[in-house]
């Protein structure tokens, strides 16, 4: 920011209504109906679908007398040509609300078929810039229930959509308010069938989603917008993210072990995906930013990844692992700007108390729980090596509306001793 | 609850959109486009327009060019009378969307001119039973832009509408969540101007409704609602209305003496305003009980008492003094319930810790503020006294749906001694 320049003065805070609790997805037909959807496109995710997850949803849809299509051909971590297929669908279908049942793929892919089936035009058409034209849905969208299964992304809760983009080597995404969904169901028996795998990356996103936001800049030190129209969606941490983002860390830190050691854990896995829709809540407000970023090139570049712990046969590199294998040299970069800020994160994850100097406290902390939950050892697991490092830094510089929100700007020279710190975290 | 019957499994939450910082005022007619409205009736509290603060709202609607009613005939505390002109001028107006300036007398008026207008009917047709019919809204109302000048009600956040029936000698509500704001603006210059002793009367409405929806009854000991439809707006306590509500208590622990001294402590004010909307949050989920049960017959059996630092010649007792007056004796009785929670608020008030059979610490908490705020020292010296106790538990045991979610249910017994030790506190 020049000298002088009007700094931001005020931040903005919305969140998707929650029914949270053991029972809330045999709400779903009474929601919809609420809603006022009477022809209702349902998302699910096919793996969801296969082992019976999405059951009492669509019970709950069928008894309440709604007119239901079903679409199950979602992608893990979709792609343009994915996400054309269910907008395609979509159009077909003719709805008047949509309901999301799965992980972040599954929410996404409706978030977009809703957008371009209500407003026309291409996915690339509202695509952030500058891989797409940016544009912003002029009105509402049809509803969107969303009924998470996993613990992790927060996508219920939040304004984004991500689309992976292999030819251009990118992963990116769609971001406007109209996106969020109009109310979100999270029932802890629908997270019991997943696999360890799957709630450890989850929950290792959710972890991050609430570092970075709780660490993210100051909403007060980004320049003032010239009109509300320019205010970004990432506005950087204030007081009410910050309740959200350091509750999700305490959950965190106290119930991801559990929740990945155990399905029938339904006390652990609840409150992860409490803490997956609290944490979407902060950085929805407050932002994402280095670890977030890293991961773009580090899921989109390479397409080698298969994890011995997920279903499927699709090689990709989870969302949450692809975040997480960053974080600990990223918060030893950013200590400087806001170092108490990093041991109460630190503390809110292991419940300790640091030396007002340890600027690895944080860092350990993210390692331990990263090592107690299986995650990949670093960025050379996920199949890179130090002659990849000039490519991510590349990826990762691409990500400016994220790296805007960061506490400190990374320079290329940062980004590499970030990345190559990151190859072997242990 | 009969033994064996199932308990409930779920909470829900939702929290009106909030721009929250000094400026945001500034926005109104921005927001007010992006929320649809073409033609705004506008209420205003008449002090509020008086000492021109309303004047950036209503400057920044007519620069986007909307076709603005205004109308600010509105009574503080408002009875049937007020709200049925507010609603005929709305009739008459005709408006796409309301917005609403003041404390919680304009906002709610805002909301009951909304609700009729929109859905026809006579206000006793929504007035919750059994004194009046408790019809739920079919449908949504018009967009509602809240921007509230004081720091206490929260009503920019809650699904509320009080009103005043001298008639009945009660006061009681409309209460659906179809009454929310759309969008809050909360901004801090605007409460520059208010009196110090309405800061002091808002902000320990702030803290007595932070300390009610804390240590109101877990959400889980509550019956299981047969449909989603009878799932009461006040559920109790639960995770994420604690997290509202604990902020809020230690906002209002540590800035409302500030913000009642000087009104040009603008970060005192502001933060009072962030806890009264996070307040607002938190008891629109978990609920408020015994200090507000016994605050409706204290503002409703006699309309004698005068506070010097109010504006206007009106005869009332000022929400947050009716309700505060009580507390100390309320969170005495419901100590037993759950000790180790009546400590914590205390703490999130003072910063202090205290030992485990301290029954007396959040009492004594709470008393240090409202005597360092000035506010009156008792039900005595809002001119009722021993004879009048009968008459005063008969009200308060009218508002069994405030008393539902009570920790420990008063007895006629309880409220006499929760009474008769608040005639003088101090």
């Amino acid at each position: 920011m020049t000298d002088g320049a009007a700094h931001e003065s005020m931040f903005t805070i919305e969140a998707t209504p929650v029914k949270f609790g053991a029972g809330a997805a045999h709400d779903a037909g009474w929601e919809m109906r609420r809603l006022g959807g009477q022809r209702v496109f349902v998302v699910v995710d096919p793996e969801v679908l296969a082992r019976g997850v999405a059951r009492p949803v669509l019970d709950s849809l069928a008894a309440a007398g709604l007119d239901t299509v079903l679409y199950s051909e979602v992608e893990t971590e979709p792609g343009l040509a994915a996400l054309e297929r269910a907008v395609a669908a979509a159009r077909e279908a003719r709805p008047d609300a949509f309901v999301a049942i799965g992980g972040g793929s599954a929410i996404d892919t409706a978030k977009v078929a809703n957008l371009l089936y209500t407003h026309g035009g291409d996915i690339m058409d509202y695509v952030n810039p500058p891989v797409g034209r940016g544009l912003k849905p002029p009105s509402p969208l049809r509803p969107l229930l969303a009924v998470p299964t996993t613990a992790g992304s927060g996508s219920e809760a939040t304004t984004v959509a991500i689309l992976d983009l292999p030819d251009l080597k990118i992963k990116t995404g769609i971001s406007h308010r109209a996106l969020r969904p109009a109310q979100a169901l999270v029932d802890p028996e629908l997270s019991r069938a997943a696999p360890g795998a799957v709630i450890a990356s989850a929950g290792l996103d959710v972890v991050c989603h609430a570092a970075e936001s709780f660490l993210s800049r100051p909403y007060t030190s980004r320049p003032r917008p010239t009109s509300p129209d320019e205010r970004p969606p990432y506005q950087g941490s204030n007081p009410v993210a910050d309740l959200w983002s350091a509750q999700a860390l305490r959950y965190g830190g106290q119930y991801l072990r559990r929740a990945v050691a155990s399905g029938d854990d339904t006390e652990a896995r609840g409150l992860m995906m409490l803490s997956a829709t609290m944490a979407g809540v902060g950085f929805g407000s407050a932002g994402v930013h280095i670890p977030h970023a890293c991961a773009y090139p580090l899921a989109g570049l390479r397409h080698t990844y298969r994890d011995p712990g997920y279903p499927g046969d699709k090689n990709f590199v989870p969302h949450g692992f692809s975040v997480i294998v960053t974080a600990p040299a990223a918060f030893r970069f950013t200590f400087d700007a806001d170092p108490a800020k990093h041991l109460q994160a630190a503390t809110c994850l292991t419940g300790r108390s640091y030396a007002p100097d340890d600027r690895d406290a944080l860092p350990r902390a993210l390692l331990e729980l990263m090592r107690d939950v299986g995650a990949p050892s670093g960025v050379a697991a996920l199949g890179y090596g130090e002659p990849d490092i000039p490519a991510l830094i590349d990826g990762a510089l691409k990500q400016q509306r994220l790296l805007a929100v960061a506490p400190k700007q990374p320079s290329r020279d940062d980004l590499e001793r970030i990345f190559r710190e990151s190859l072997h975290n242990w």
